[in-house]
């Protein structure tokens, strides 16, 4: 566990305690080791993670992950120095986020009730967009031109679909969407559509469509119950996975799972917001994206009882509105509503 | 007018009927000339406008645009043989995209009323993602590798960012968010970023609040009535000003101005949808995203009680669900309902 800045570190004991109680429920052995990485960290030693960092992680079966990012860090320093590092030095090529309307949450979008939206995105998590090959030149001038490259591999781009293919034939609408913008990407983006192609011709029972990603974002607002399995590049997916959650009203509670498929490596499991530095130290950050990525922690290591154990926990305690944390409108705290959901596995 | 392909060439007739009521009312000079560019075009003569198409629309005030676009023909050759072209020979770096609710049009968020949601994208309309620099090693093998440039420049990013930081200047409540991704993509999002706190000191009297895209999108949908002017690069810019109409429920009555502040080169208005094939042919298409964006041009070119006069026939117009195409839940054709606005006129 890497507890991280801001709200992660306290949202972390929340997600220990639900997941240890499922663990205690079904009699899953589980040890932790915690890690102080983060901007403190950095700010102390120069270094977000130490050196052989990734070596130490390689040894554990999952990382649990708080939150990154301290408003006198830069950005590009905290995630590139953690975060990005750990999805591509273990190979976490699928970032994968449920989005769920649940009873209980208010829905922004008018008319929707749970079941109208149930959806996957599945992210590439690897390449793409997020490339540090690039840099500039006439550094300040007014002549002063930057280049970023983007950077899309067959072997990439073909083992996310073939994941995202996989997971849509497991469900019983069997409907893929990928998101892409080939009229004003023109390599790379036509690149990714005839990867889709290629992979589509392996499963016939699997419904396919392209959107460019301009009007997928609208649609997800208009007509979110079209769809099933999403699936997008590093940064389309980074998208429509904040977005997803968005129509939810459930940013806070969305949680992913950076997975290495093959097993060679660990998998990482981290709630999709941030280390929200407006509201840490407060003890009212809603702990339900860490525990939610826990169950899927739990999941991938083998134990589909515990998580769905943890998932009814989830869905019984979002009816009641004063189980919950502040932005939810209720008046709980984070240790509250984590203990309220403890109980409830 | 270029009318292009599919429902661009039904929307059109209904777009100059609409200008010229205006310019009758106004005492406005207009006269036009047609170009047939298109798919259709591209398909005798493989080319989407002559060689000199570009010079031949030089010497005109403005162009005004249907839509470009046919399944036979790859997007990347209609749209990079024509409309991107024309965006960046003539310098067109603003492209201008207002969002509106309004009376009478049913909006998919829940609880908003019209004046919750009004507000402008300003998009980067010639450099950066769509940069034709790039391409593949090792095609059609396993081991295919495709790089994709984005290219920003200090003058390019320099010069929308004046545009939007004046435009949220003259409004009331000078608010400019500006949409990047610094934390993902390092070398572009942070020059930009850097950009905009340099054009910030500038300003002093406008607010500026710096978005990651991905919790921008959700925000869009949860406080849609924080945002005042947007500002965003060429690929965020698309994506919000498609996500904008999305959620006022009014991707079809969507307009868009392609401007050439310094009036070196005519200025491109067109809706922001597009040929869209499915329902081309059927004379149902929904002709307001041309009509609102004639308005635009008249007040480009020096018109605004031109342009007033058609927004508010297209705000009557609105109110009552029978005089609007079925896309708006009405039963009228494309010219009924250009008729009703043009009467109103
Ligand atoms: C057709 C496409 C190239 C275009 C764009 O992305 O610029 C369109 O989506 C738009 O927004 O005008
Ligand atoms: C913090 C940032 C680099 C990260 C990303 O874009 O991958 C985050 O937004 C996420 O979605 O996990």
């Amino acid at each position: 566990m890497i507890p991280g800045d801001g709200i992660g570190t306290e949202v972390m004991p929340e997600g220990i305690r639900a997941v240890e109680a499922a663990c205690r429920k079904f009699d899953i052995d589980i040890s932790w080791e915690w890690f102080d990485w983060s901007c403190e960290t950095w700010l102390k030693t120069g270094r977000m993670m130490p050196e052989d960092g990734i070596e130490q992680l390689s040894k554990f079966d999952a990382v649990y992950l708080g939150a990154v990012g301290f408003p006198t860090v830069p950005d590009h320093i905290s995630l590139w120095g953690l975060l990005i590092p750990i999805r591509r030095e273990f190979e976490q090529y699928i970032n994968l986020r449920p989005v769920r309307l649940f009873e209980g949450v208010s829905c922004p979008l008018a008319n929707k009730k749970p079941g109208d939206i149930d959806f996957y995105v599945v992210r590439e998590n690897c390449e793409g967009e997020y490339s540090d090959i690039g840099g500039r030149i006439y550094s300040g001038s007014d002549h002063e031109v930057v280049v970023q490259q983007s950077v899309f591999t067959k072997r990439g781009v073909n083992r996310v679909l073939k994941y995202a293919f996989d997971l849509a034939h497991k469900r019983p609408r069997q409907q893929l969407a990928s998101a892409t913008k080939s009229n004003g990407i023109i390599h790379s983006m036509p690149f990714w559509d005839e990867c889709v192609e290629e992979m589509a011709t392996h499963y016939p029972q699997v419904k396919v469509d392209k959107y460019h990603i301009d009007i997928l974002t609208a649609n997800f607002v208009n007509k979110p119950e079209t769809y099933d399995v999403v699936v997008g590049s590093n940064l389309f997916g980074d998208i429509l996975s904040d977005l997803g959650p968005g129509i939810t009203g459930t940013i806070a509670i969305a949680p992913s799972a950076n997975i290495n498929p093959t097993g060679d490596f660990p998998s990482m499991f981290e709630p999709v917001h941030g280390s929200a530095p407006d509201i840490a130290g407060q003890g009212i950050a809603n702990p339900i994206g860490m525990i939610w990525s826990g169950a899927m922690m739990l999941e991938h290591l083998g134990y589909p009882e515990a998580h769905d154990s943890i998932m009814r926990a989830i869905e019984e305690t979002l009816k009641n509105s004063e189980n919950l944390t502040p932005d939810m409108g209720g008046k709980a705290t984070t240790a509250q509503l984590g203990e309220t959901i403890a109980a409830s596995i």
